[in-house]
């Protein structure tokens, strides 16, 4: 497709919500208002572009967002737009609004039919992302996932005062989908005294040696943080076998919860927001497309929409070592 | 007994913990201190009075611990103690460490054990209620109770911003045994469409009828808080009765858990700990025994226990009628 | 006036802006929605009546602002109303509107405006406490005023790292207009050395010798918390005699400013509200006015506005006491 | 000199305090248990070497200090070190208590003076950046940053609730020493109108207009957000040079000041500090010297500790730019 001006930009969340969203839309439609554009706000994700639903964002819609958690644009998970059918009335209303390019704020999920309504329409976008369980190559951390360590952090500070008061061993599940990064990091950061992730191979024996030796080493309580995409079994499984092993622990479980996708976001979860948006309005102008913006090494930088969807960042063995440190 | 001069106190927890709890021990420590008496911590409730488990605490020993939640003595709910034999052992500690009297912060489990001690040894004590579910008669909050209400409500105001994204329906479960002021407040404060509580004759029908009636109303999102004494059910199975009755409904379901047991005491939890703290003290000092410290219309007042045991504060009607009104 | 039947409320929020202000506004708006009469907002207190700057407002209208601080009909301090001029151009959009009452939502200064009103033009109106200073007659706090302390005692905790890492005495001021109830409440929850309050009778001297048994009392650091409204003088001075008087002092001030006056509302603050917003709008159709709704002993109560105005909550000599004893 | 085996690691905490210091001696604590050497834990930075005042520490000593603001172990600046008799005090005392090297936790100025000591004694030792101000080289974030950064916009975020019900223009200082990353960082944040940090050259007339400008734009309050070591002048001179320009404007000072400096770490700055914690007594142990660990894009880096005194990290341009778009 020939290589159009760029007059009107739509934005949309999609997928799973996370906190930044919100600050990431502020940062689009301001940006789009600098550069002299037009920026439509798509509502529900990719439904709005089906069902028609968008009206123009300017400066001051976007006012007193910037810290609200969430996305006031709603998102959803549309089953319609993986259908050819439902991708056609996309493209149709989207001619209709006399759109030139997308902006998508969400997870791979998101990208993939971004990725698949350009192949069939060239429709541009630039993706970003926007999503707590930081899964996604091309970003050093996703929207949200800061912002979600902390709730985490603080949900496992109460939860210690009172393991602490009883000699209590409390099994934590957090969210992450199929990566730990969240279990990681929320596990060093709460003194966590075992921490089980997908990427580790973990074994419930060693997981009770782990609680003796801890024990025997003086300490009356401990906090196990569990991923939810964790193999060795949910919480409630866990805590039971570790019950029967030894049933003198006094054993509680916590399921964190949506508590993860709310709140307020942090300043790093804000900052990333305002310098993406920028960034995807830059590259639309510029006539990219088909790219995730993300920050890596503290710089902005663009990656190939499929490398984005396809590839992951590692987990970092040396956090696994430090976790294993410091859990002594 | 004839009334001997006050020379040493012991303060314990028991039960289970509430913020506010450290907040209570440091003023009875320096209440102890500034009356020129001695202070002596017990470890664990009663168990270390059973198991002679106790130190000495100065002004010094409290440091630092105004703003921490939990309790640095610990807590336990001792079945020994409950028996014959595991009092007569706790009393002989009693007496060998010269204990003139004891302050027990805790529920009316832990009241109830003081009583029982007090009828078979003479044993002088003032309880302080430290609980966060606000059951108990003779003050108008327990300590730990506005702590609970505030940790709430942050986590639903998270939920909500998720809630509000995706146009779902969240159900909340929180803690308060089977009082409901804890669901009313936070319900009251964090905006939910319905609360349940087991002081109110709640039905299915009528929680159905209330949801679908918001729908109409335009909203796209619900928060459902459901105290963890509720009739009904719990929050899973009232999850699941709505599911089927509304199938195209986005339905979650958050228990709050242990959350709701810690963190660092609000303003209020610390200034009640702290004046109960010197009443505690100060009534030892006068002779009295077998009171409850509390606070009522902003006065501190002193409760016989056993009506603090069996007695209840009852939920304001007007309350409920507002929850009502602000649903609309 | 003859009683009329009541159809249309305005609403508005006068003098400084207090946090829960925004969740008043929304009681009684969907109060009004509850009992089927009209709610106006009215823009930036009085201004908006001269100005005729209002607008309906529906329960939609207040969805979302249950948890802001602030206020989002904004508020003013109106010179203009202060004149016969000024009131009289806002009587006449009060009829031009077809307003039947006002709910004012403020301090006394506020209360004192619409207590002119109506002696000038019979408009019936009932006042909501809206303050941090928690300095109006007629209810035991005001809006605003548990979320100041929340505030206050967080940043003095985190004040507190700081004077605790380095032996450093710091003098905080915190806000209360003439009255002492934030600096005393917040001051023993923080555990300050000192307190001193506009009610109390402060001398430099006794403050020095409080700084000096401290230190002599193994105290290496010590934070002392001002009242705005201290006669003995600002915190800038006091650090300064105090550094006189001791060079070897390592000293600190804070003033801790507006930050003081925003933020989420607490849940006390949350349900005062709410609970204040529906009983200001059922007085005015129970044909009531001239008053304010407060909650004292934790009951809605009705006081002349004459009162709420000239009247003073006396500061708690028993928490002067308490506050003494546990700076030991 | 000759590498001899390490057998007794000195830990220290020096300079301004930062969150996650605590954190940090955790993570020396337990690296070096794990790695079987001793731990001394050095009291108020180097006048703990001075006047040989340290004890060891192990696993248990560091137990519930994860969360802590602050430094347990004090910080000081110690002008004695600064001279060679005091340094020759310390190393007696150095090899008095047969330490074998030592890791420092500070900024610039305690490196420096590890620097000298180390020349003149051949003291191993390895650098741990902790100051808020994020100005040392060598690492993307010092310890403490991303903690201060937060407290400073939950800050922001309350003045803004107060600036925006009043129509208010506020001038927030913020603490840097001579850098202007907090301001930056947080300015964007927040959604400051303008952000003046020193290695920008800013000028009054253009602050003026900008403020002009955005009240034509239609905003009626702004926040401005001034690094502490600004050119232009401190927050009360522009404050009054702006009310000259605009004497109808209602405008606020606030000064941040030293809550910077305290409050619970957050997440990043706990791993961090764990990270660094631990990368500080492997290097010891690999018989390392003079140098600092820091985290660049996500990896353990050492750095020599010259160019951690020397060079600066830069100001990214495009956060200037993104900041200048999101003001519109």
């Amino acid at each position: 497709m020939a290589k159009k001006s760029i007059k009107k930009i739509g934005v949309l969340t999609s997928g799973g919500d996370s906190p930044g969203m919100n600050t990431a839309i502020r940062a689009v439609v301001r940006a789009c208002s600098y550069y002299n554009i037009q920026c439509i706000g798509i509502k529900e994700g990719y439904h709005g572009l089906i069902n028609n639903d968008m009206s123009e964002l300017g400066p001051r819609s976007v006012k007193h967002i910037i810290n609200r958690g969430g996305t006031f644009l709603k998102t959803a998970r549309s089953q319609e737009f993986r259908t050819p059918e439902g991708r056609k009335k996309a493209f149709e209303n989207f001619k209709l609004n006399e759109l030139d390019a997308l902006v998508v704020i969400g997870g791979d999920g998101s990208f993939t039919g971004a990725s698949v309504f350009h192949k069939e329409f060239e429709v541009p976008f630039i993706g970003i992302p926007g999503t707590i369980d930081n899964d996604i190559f091309g970003t050093d951390a996703t929207i949200g996932y800061d912002t979600a360590l902390n709730t985490v952090i603080e949900a496992i500070d109460r939860i210690r005062d009172s393991a602490t008061s009883h000699n209590r061993v409390f099994f934590v599940e957090v969210m992450g989908r199929d990566a730990g990064f969240i279990a990681l990091n929320s596990g060093i950061a709460s003194g966590a005294q075992d921490i089980l992730i997908p990427e580790k191979k973990d074994s419930l024996e060693e997981l009770l040696q782990t609680l003796e030796r801890s024990q025997q080493a003086g300490k009356n309580s401990s906090i196990i943080v569990v991923a939810e995409g964790e193999e060795l079994g949910n919480v409630y499984d866990l805590a039971k076998a570790t019950q029967k092993k030894f049933p003198e622990y006094d054993i509680r479980v916590t399921v964190l919860g949506h508590i993860q996708r709310g709140g307020s976001p942090t300043c790093q979860d804000r900052v990333l927001a305002s310098r993406l948006g920028v960034a995807a309005v830059e590259a639309i102008l510029e006539g990219k497309s088909n790219l995730m913006a993300g920050l890596r090494s503290n710089k902005v930088v663009y990656t190939p929409i499929e490398e984005a969807i396809k590839k992951h960042n590692q987990i970092d063995e040396e956090l696994i070592k430090v976790a294993k440190i410091l859990a002594i």
